[in-house]
């Protein structure tokens, strides 16, 4: 089954010949695309990647996840961004939010070196007190600040309790293929590798090594991911608006972005996926938000946060347009009882699965917020499988590379995370950067 | 110490006058609150609450939490927004994030009852078998969708486990105090109960027993952060701008949003701080979203977000504005060691705390944003301990209500939040809504 765009609430907000005036647009930044003369084209690796993905490599992935099964209680996943936010959205969405606390047969999988919190590494550390760990460090380079100094901590770590052979045995180096810190590092002590293809970027990697690894020591079915992303890539090959989901939803959002809409909000109704919704924020944020551009990209779980930010959607500044992932069926459901009291008269509810009510939840919120003047989009995901998210992660990076070409921008790059890192060097006296040092410290007073 | 305004990197974006002519309308602000004549005035509880609370109850606050700590392994919370959030916050804040996994000698803690989700409610489930449970269902009316459908399914639980007699002692209502469905029922089954007072609205009641008793019962000192709430009323009592830190940031809010700024950022550097910045933004958004007016509250986490979200705010369309809440120290620290072979090229990072990075971090950033063209006001926190977030809570409940003030809304109410429940109720045939049910089937066709 296929991930599908439901517009039937968008036309109170955009007219049938708005989609028109995009489809020259849309042919463009498809053409662009796919014969690689767009900016940023040295970073197209991703649209193919479903279909031509290394199959060896791919068992290896496979066999390592295993091997990792089989002989640790706990996987520690290193990396930032890119390297982080894909593997533990899929793992959250596909398992569970709650994952670690669930009595289960595969590892327990922590996420490190995705910040400089001294107290969060202490307590990672704690956890893995008398437990059996491997490490999946993920980083193309291997000089990043926060995986480095994570990993500088945990192959002391293995090396103490398991001896440099055994560590060796326990450490799986995702990386690029020829070059860089990590990888110089990973054939001297021969650590297995995989690889950071060059032509896909951080956010673009989820179906890479870099996320396949983890999500698949977390007992996900790795290849039906693939699957659903190649169903996807054939499915959005064509830049007929009409018959395009994916290109339609870019040429939505651009269309609302022009009428003065600067926030998009990603919604579903389910706590599992919140940790997708900030992969999408990375995704969408980090490839349209340049050259002072871009929709900033924001995200709710409701119904939780409909006693939070729901008051704003409803009647707030009406800066905001809602895409709704409908996922369309539960994990688990759960019948609700008669309660022979009714005391809380809630037996109107009951007598039915609860996602049924979650369901209604959404319908209802749908219409609210529509006409309360905030546009909603809906994705409707059949299933909550692994086919169905892969299709859903192509959908978005498919999207979102439309999206970002209809704004002129190239969607492939990231200039500005720079910026922050280059004070911090100086701040803290990495040679070369003595003469910056001074002005900062100027600009602290 | 205190939780102090840092304002010297706005003065990029806003001059001395501007400070000036917000004075009489700070003023004007400052007396509605304290004379009780604003809108909204009936829910001002929370403004002396620090220095007026019931002793009494307090006291068996903390004989309740003593009870929990000594015959339960889990602590169920149940309870939706406000009802929700503080407490979660508070927990992740000052235990930790990963509270659930670290070893200690206080109960698990989760949080049921915030959404309709039946997958994530038939996991707590399934961690709780086995385990002795208390639960603190949390409900102004008891009629709230999501808390009584989940206060159902548990009361159900502990009296099939423990007996009616049995499950009596472990079920802790905090709810109206004297009417409502589970006023009546913990009344009639004789729980114990803890009040929610009337003049309180539901964003304001983490200083009230609906924060306070799972707080204790993590092992909090909910003295010392009632003390820290106290410090700040008596800090923020007096109008003038320069002397009045939460008042300084409520105006400057307001200056940005008057000049184009829509959306406000609240950063940490502090993973634990997390669910904080999702406590805030109900206080925000909740209050100020109404009247299609507003600056829309967002969050982040750095480092880990300058690694998705750095690009957007560095150079992305310039909509927005940062709050830095800097906890200026570390929890645990961790000491970064030389490594001698070096060759990740970290080693100008090591023989230094953590935290030192982590600092420099957050310093180089607030450059980089701020010359990129996003304000920034940091709030200084001086530990991350129960006073000063007390403290930090007060500090953002003021600046809300005088902020809303500003804005020309009734920050109180939240009129919104009823739209999207009507709906719901209709869709699922609850008598008395059949005339709507059908107009909402056809716009969903």
């Amino acid at each position: 089954m296929a991930v599908t765009l439901n517009d039937r609430h968008i036309t109170a907000f955009i007219k049938g010949h708005e989609l028109e005036g995009m489809q020259p647009l849309v042919s463009a930044a498809h053409t662009k695309l796919h014969d690689k003369t767009g900016l940023g084209n040295d970073f197209l690796g991703w649209v193919t990647l479903p279909a031509d993905y290394d199959r060896e490599e791919f068992e290896r992935i496979q066999k390592a996840a295993k091997k990792i099964q089989s002989d640790s209680d706990i996987l520690i996943v290193i990396g930032i961004g890119g390297s982080y936010l894909g593997a533990r959205a899929v793992i959250e969405m596909l398992r569970s939010p709650l994952y670690n606390s669930l009595k289960k047969d595969t590892p327990d999988i922590y996420f490190a070196g995705n910040n400089i919190n001294p107290t969060y590494l202490n307590e990672i550390l704690s956890i893995c007190e008398g437990k059996d760990i491997s490490v999946n460090v993920i980083s193309k380079s291997g000089t990043t600040t926060e995986p480095a100094l994570a990993f500088r901590v945990f192959r002391d770590l293995l090396e103490q309790k398991y001896g440099k052979e055994g560590a060796k045995g326990r450490i799986y180096a995702t990386t690029d293929k020829a070059r860089g810190t990590l990888k110089e590092l990973a054939d001297k002590e021969g650590y297995e590798t995989f690889v950071i293809p060059d032509d896909v970027g951080g956010r673009f990697s989820v179906l890479t090594p870099v996320g396949l690894l983890p999500i698949a020591v977390s007992g996900c079915d790795i290849k039906a991911l693939m699957d659903g992303a190649a169903a996807a890539q054939n499915a959005y090959a064509n830049d007929d608006l009409s018959k395009n989901d994916c290109y339609r939803y870019a040429a939505y959002r651009n269309i609302l972005h022009a009428k003065g809409k600067s926030v998009e909000m990603l919604v579903s109704y389910d706590p599992a996926f919140t940790m997708m919704t900030e992969w999408f924020k990375q995704l969408f944020g980090e490839s349209e938000g340049k050259d002072q551009k871009g929709i900033y990209p924001s995200s709710a779980t409701f119904s939780t946060d409909l006693h939070s930010l729901g008051q704003f959607i409803q009647d707030g500044s009406r800066v905001m347009f809602e895409t709704v992932v409908d996922i369309q069926k539960a994990k688990q459901d759960f019948f609700v009882k008669d309660d022979p009291e009714n005391l809380d008269g809630l037996n109107f509810l009951s007598n039915q699965d609860m996602s049924i009510i979650n369901r209604r939840a959404l319908e209802g919120t749908v219409i609210a917020h529509t006409e309360g003047g905030t546009p909603n989009l809906i994705l409707e995901m059949p299933e909550p499988n692994e086919y169905e998210l892969g299709w859903l992660i192509y959908f978005f990076e498919k999207a979102c590379a439309v999206s970002g070409y209809l704004l002129g921008v190239n969607p492939f790059d990231q200039p500005g995370v720079e910026s922050y890192k280059k004070n911090m060097f100086a701040l803290l006296g990495k040679p070369g950067y003595e003469s910056e040092k001074e002005a900062l410290l100027k600009k602290l007073q």
